[in-house]
């Protein structure tokens, strides 16, 4: 568990993309980000107020996240006095870069020394059990993927968002990284132990009031080569009463796979029902979320009215239209 | 890399099962094992000659391999004494136990100054990639199970055995602890990271000679709540031409899992199928193998007779009738 609010390090990000991990905890977790660090010539502005470590501290900032990945993941001897300074000062740090904080001698020393943790995000901080199958109280909702990176964490934020304006009851449960950072907690699945993937899954998720959700964050692909292991144990740990799926139409081959086509919604639906059933009789495939932002309006409007059709399930682009349909239809599940 | 040919460490086992990994190398690998070395109290016997650690040496021994698990997978004070000992007499330890010889400073402290090495096989040596999923050259034949602990080790060896009795090229391809300390080499895959699952297998399995088959070990099922992303992984990433089906029918419940029933044969059939094809178009499923042991013999060859009558493929219990009609099977695969 991340310590919040937060200060974002943007570093010197040589441009918006760049700070995408800063951007999502903006987006997603306004309320966390009192303000950003930039250093000389950083190129990404998160619209936030500009603050020295003292300000943020100030503010009620307990936690300075490096919100920008440069190349490589390495974190810089620029960055690094930032960082020895944020921890005298009397910051955590966070990190999701491949470069550990624990890595870093200097800092270690400091945090040991002051008392402030080092959150290395992409390394597991627990000892998951193996995952026993129970049936658990509340309800799961899925996003599983034609492949990775189509969407599947912004449409589950975007699912929880419009959850609570709602006033229903839900939490998005990170997987990943940059979800872990966004809301300060959850499990790196694929750094976890092999044996222990759908443990973590099944501990990320644990009983809950019957009419509550869990969105949880999909990983990889059951039809990806390189990460469907990781998935799977997503659809078998998490145990899903909803699957959503999740779909960009105009990629060409599978990410990082040029062999590999991507499969048809058909496809991904018939799958993951048929491995969801495994652990939940009653799972549904509730709606659809396409990454429509290589099309124009007219063409996303036409591709989504035609799947609408085509499988009788709500389908939308929450980055275009939000996330509303997607939540009349998980509500409606009984 | 464990160097062979091998003494068999027994200890102080209570009882022959207890000496599982030992009895593993002994019917598998013979020629690996010169001796056995027993301590006062031992109750398994591997019919080997019984050698202190010098008479070991001279028989050309050059790792000890502790081929037995006693309770709580520790090393007791009794075996770190002959521990320590075989190493100052030149041996290089092997082990799967829980506990790791890497957790024993005296042992590390030793092996250091007489430059032996320490094996571990539960924990990974390699540094995988992530798998690519490009086409490999050369056959993959790959034993899944509707269950854990179906038999599936005990298929793939035999298949080897068979093969290479037959002068046809193979390889078994180790994926567990007990399969490693046989063959001295292969993937400790429940203890990967999560995202090199696929990429390790990939790893093991490389391209080879046309007509050469790797007989990959099978780890967990595609239908075990608990382990199957593992076993995906080892499906994607093994690329298999053949595939093996292996059941044990007398199971009342998924092990480990008191609330999940076994699937049926054709379950596993489609299911398997549709994973493998995303990463081989032209994957078959070439037999059936039964581990029948709580059956008689009557019981046995009618349900084998049974299933080769259902599904038009042979069907055999590895144990009681060899793995000639599967290695049939294999050899027809072109």
């Amino acid at each position: 568990m991340i310590e919040t609010p937060y200060l974002l390090f943007l570093g010197d990000a040589p441009d918006q993309l760049a700070a995408k991990v800063a951007q999502g905890i903006k987006d997603w977790r306004p309320e966390f980000a009192v303000g950003q660090f930039r250093m000389e010539g950083c190129k990404a502005d998160m619209r936030l107020p500009d603050m020295s470590l003292q300000e943020a501290l100030d503010a009620g900032a307990k936690t300075l996240v490096i919100g920008v990945a440069n190349r490589g993941g390495v974190i810089s001897p620029e960055w690094r006095h930032v960082l020895a300074e944020a921890l005298l000062a009397g910051f955590d740090l966070a990190s999701g870069l491949h470069n550990l904080l624990r890595d870093e001698p200097e800092l270690v020393e400091i945090a040991k020394a002051e008392g402030r943790l080092l959150h290395d995000v992409r390394i597991p901080s627990v000892k998951y059990p193996i995952a026993n199958g129970k049936k658990r109280t509340g309800k799961r909702c899925l996003a599983v993927g034609t492949d990775c990176s189509v969407g599947k964490m912004y449409t589950a934020l975007a699912i929880d968002a419009e959850m609570q304006k709602r006033g229903l009851k839900s939490t998005f449960r990170a997987t990943g990284q940059t979800g872990i950072l966004i809301t300060g907690d959850g499990v790196p699945l694929d750094a976890v132990i092999a044996d222990f993937m759908a443990g973590s899954i099944e501990y990320l998720t644990p009983d809950n009031d019957d009419d509550h959700w869990d969105l949880i964050e999909g990983q990889g692909s059951l039809f990806h080569a390189s990460y469907s292991g990781v998935t799977l144990a997503l659809v078998h740990g998490g145990q899903p009463d909803a699957l959503i799926l999740c779909h960009e139409p105009t990629r060409a081959h599978m990410r990082g796979l040029p062999d590999y086509t991507l499969p048809s919604l058909e496809e991904l639906r018939d799958l993951s029902l048929t491995l969801a059933r495994r652990v939940n009789p009653d799972v549904q495939v509730v709606g659809i979320s396409v990454n429509t932002q290589h099309m124009s309006d007219d063409e996303a409007n036409a591709y989504l009215a035609g799947l609408e059709a085509e499988f009788g399930l709500p389908a939308v682009d929450p980055f275009r239209h939000g996330a509303g349909k997607l939540v009349d239809a998980l509500v409606a599940v009984t």
